[in-house]
């Protein structure tokens, strides 16, 4: 199977390293419109054919699939050409600029066989395996809510806004690990820097049980934080991701309802127990991811990152931003 | 100068020691309903008087101020007999239960000549007294966002839901330290035990400039955060309330617009410095409250944090359960 | 059973307040040399008797046992004087200034039939109650090391070094959840403000297997840490006792030696696993202490921080500051 | 100038990776005898030429100098032959296994004029050239103790012990930002699996003045720690090197001796005041030192990390294992 990949920018690299070194896989050309950037990848791998066209990867009929790793607002055009040219595609989060570009390349793809794989890449880190399966087996209990800092001083981006860059991370992965589906979803954020580019939001999402979840991004903070808080109503977790070695934490605390309640009495009364940090495997995600990429395209079964995965996500950010341009409005999914 | 104390129960028995402790005031009297918590008081005070009656207190000639320590919804009621017999009164947070409540008691103290004493004690901290200095003076810059998050695992009210609870204080700490007014306030959350007693709420308020601010307050969860990030475009600050010895750092980080802007370079640019932590008071917040109150007495000065400061705080409580109760809308100050 | 405190400086405050507090104890007559002690002792606990004469204590006859809670230096007269009046002995670490003072004492307590608590207070709280059951239990399997610091800002003291001051802990507890008896100890150390009152401490103690003992000991730190690693082939811990709620830390975590081993091989192979936070009780230390040296007397059982418990320490101390004169040689024990 | 390189284990490929970035310097050819090490290299650096014979790169007349990166034992032999043949060398710590062949070298290279650089990285990291900055301008003060903490899970090496494979990095640490001489120095450690190779050691260094230096260097460690506090009589240090952005903090902590003093006063009052964490720049330190070497050569300039530096580690090493030979003596340097 042979691969050739657009987009060698602050990812792209990674991309490149990691399906040069998955087997089965041959990486033959990369695409870049800045020559510098491909002088630097032809210093690393001298092996491999350099471009500034994409045609010249998409057109070329020896290649099965293309990993498409450029600004989100040149997703729809490169992946419909590149499925229009029988090719898989490999696409970098956020899948689309709208639901509607979204349910194109997914009905494209269907007809045509093909498969698109959104490189979500937190899925395939040790922490979130590890999350889901003791969501899976209920080690929480019934969910109460879901709560996430994902903060730092930068990458600013051109085009979208701190929603679009950061969310998505979160949004792919309280999906994968949560079964309900969100009903309504509301953002509050402002810019400092550059009009309708927020720097800074705040999102609600709504379930139709009375879990609820919450998403703190920002791209001006003096620290970085990156932390998920999960609490349910046997166990609560928090996974810091920043943390090298005790990523995540199980809390066997919770609240139990009082029976008798007075005005002297709690509403709830406190369980504490022990906590257990599991052991998290160190394995990099976009290695595991490409390899799942390549396995299913020699086996034809489709991803769990896929299409309907990636608008999912898309539509969450659609909705992101008509709350924002609506005084935070929430927005029904 | 002779003081009477109505409630003695969570908050209660440190009202009752740092008056005791503070000079030109006698505590006389100690009133609650629940008769062990008096027991309790008696044996560490034997030489007061005690009583489940308030209007032994509120009617005794010799007491000059009352100190109501009790659930909220009581206090409009209490404060207003205190004040028509004319004793100046120290009073818990939140203020009163309505705005319309707060402003009759404020007209009643200013045509009485009488003194209103919020207690937000956090004022009185050696944190926030830094942090104010150092706004101040400008250290920070202009504000760009105050971002804070009140989380533990309890305690539950049961008159009160958690913003009411919780957001006294955090909303209390801006308004001293920030001098713009916040121009609208959303609030998002949801209840897990107790039908519309939110214990999990996220705000969002609102400036005329692009300042944003956010509040994070949780009765669920497994770990305890006290932290406000307060960013500016000179440098940004982290209180971290948790910490005994490093509370307040302030970081020499930043972001300045970058002058051409292309898609391959940054929209910004960063500055990183050093940190800086400047050493805190460790003081009893309470002790410093009780002496100013007294001192406000004795002199006749209106304090900072009087009956027009409480109001502003039960305006944004009332506007969050309006906010909550219309899904999240933004509502207008 | 009646009780006389002697001793009212730093430590003595807790000591009657705990006291007073226990069921089936009478704390009758506090002494202290400083009448500013004395005075504050009064305000709390004004039904109390107080005096500069510590006779008045040891010579009443109604009195049952006699807290000692002096400089060390005061120990073995006080003490001494105490069991030949008949009392019951509860005083503070360490035991006594010399090993033959604390031998002494011991075959007069037992000719009298009378108990000696040494105070190691530590051995009551609930994170060593934990590492004691857990190592009983073999859950860390074959100890390797013992590795302790216990630094901090102060409080210098004027007639013991920082070792007499601070290594009394560390001892008693290793002592307590070791069972193997140390073999020799050396000690390293240097004084910066008074001559031969050393302020900063190194001390290593071995065992007859290959078990190690470290003690990292210093007045002069900027930080104050507290934290004990104990390894075992099994498992290994680690207790920081500044932490609020997860005081004690098991990791899976060790080394296996490699059966096949050559240059390019390592010597071992390490083992990662989870890691656990039990649950460590909240409770006053001394409290439970001060029950547990009154049921002693009631039912006339011998403490297990009796004498003996107390003369081993003092042996080590002494050792260390015999290694300390002669340049960190090591002294058999 | 051209440059060939000896050993490519664990260390071997940072150098050649980092030499290949040097201006200046060609890098020609690599040795190891394992081929496996070697077949790795070749497929990040196709165009070097690769031997198992040392011989190959001491005797080409083409090559200027020598990376010795192998075992220590091995040092004496290589770096005697490559001197020999004029070569300059570039060589591991610790610099050699006595002290007589760190001298034989030195002689030889001063009779050669060749120039010996022993890989001390450290000194050139950030976080110890901003150390050094702040000791030189005498921020500290005078100073009271130097102790560093070095302890994780592995690696076991199969030739040294402990100390020979972690403290090099902090005497050498040591050693650069203290301008005092060591004067003695003791050691204490045990094996748990091989016999006469601790896995755990502790040395305590002595200064004429009353300066002391602590070290604690373990191998079996359920955590990393690399911590070294440095206590003057003006400041104090903290350098946490696991840290990502505040590794130094300074604290405005300290004592001063008390005027008067007695039995009720403390011996020293307190001084307590603000903390301050300077910018240290990121850069990879083997980068900067591989510049320096080359520079160095091109100059004709001794490099400060010379063999005389190199020597002063092999003394205090060669000094500790005697002391762990002899209970732990203390020996003189």
């Amino acid at each position: 199977m042979k691969m050739g990949i657009i987009g060698y920018g602050y990812w792209g690299p990674n991309i490149v390293r990691n399906f040069m070194q998955t087997q089965k896989v041959e990486v033959t050309c990369v695409c870049d419109l800045n020559n510098e950037a491909l002088k630097q990848a032809k210093i690393h791998y001298p092996q491999l054919t350099y471009t500034n066209d994409y045609l010249e990867i998409i057109n070329a009929p020896q290649i099965d699939a293309v990993a498409i790793v450029t600004p989100v607002f040149t997703h729809y055009k490169l992946a419909k050409e590149a499925l229009t040219n029988n090719k898989h595609i490999f696409i970098e989060k956020p899948f689309t600029s709208t639901v509607q570009q979204a349910e194109e390349l997914i009905e494209l793809a269907e007809k045509k066989g093909l498969i698109i794989m959104i490189d979500h890449t937190f899925l395939f880190t040790g922490a979130v395996t590890k999350i889901k399966e003791l969501i899976n087996i209920g080690a929480l209990g019934e969910l109460y809510y879901y709560d996430s800092t994902r903060v730092n001083l930068g990458l600013f981006q051109h085009d979208v806004n701190v929603i679009w860059d950061l969310a998505p991370h979160d949004f792919s992965i309280m999906n994968y690990i949560i079964e309900e589906k969100p009903k309504a979803i509301a953002a509050h954020g402002t810019s400092h820097f550059k009009k309708d580019l927020e720097d800074i939001a705040y999102i609600t999402v709504y379930f139709s049980n009375n879990l609820i979840a919450h998403f703190n991004v920002n791209w001006i903070s003096p620290v970085k934080l990156r932390s998920t808080f999960i609490g349910g109503n046997k166990k609560m977790l928090i996974w810091n991701d920043l943390e090298f070695d005790e990523k995540i934490k199980i809390y066997d605390k919770g609240l139990d309802l009082n029976t008798k309640e007075g005005i002297y009495e709690h509403l709830v009364s406190y369980r504490s127990g022990n906590m257990f940090s599991p052991k998290v495997e160190h394995k990099e995600a976009l290695k595991v991811e490409a390899e799942y990429f390549t396995e299913c395209i020699y086996k034809g079964t489709k991803p769990f990152n896929n299409g309907h995965t990636g608008l999912e996500i898309v539509k969450m950010l659609c909705a992101c931003n008509y709350s924002l341009q609506n005084n935070g409005m929430m927005v029904e999914l």
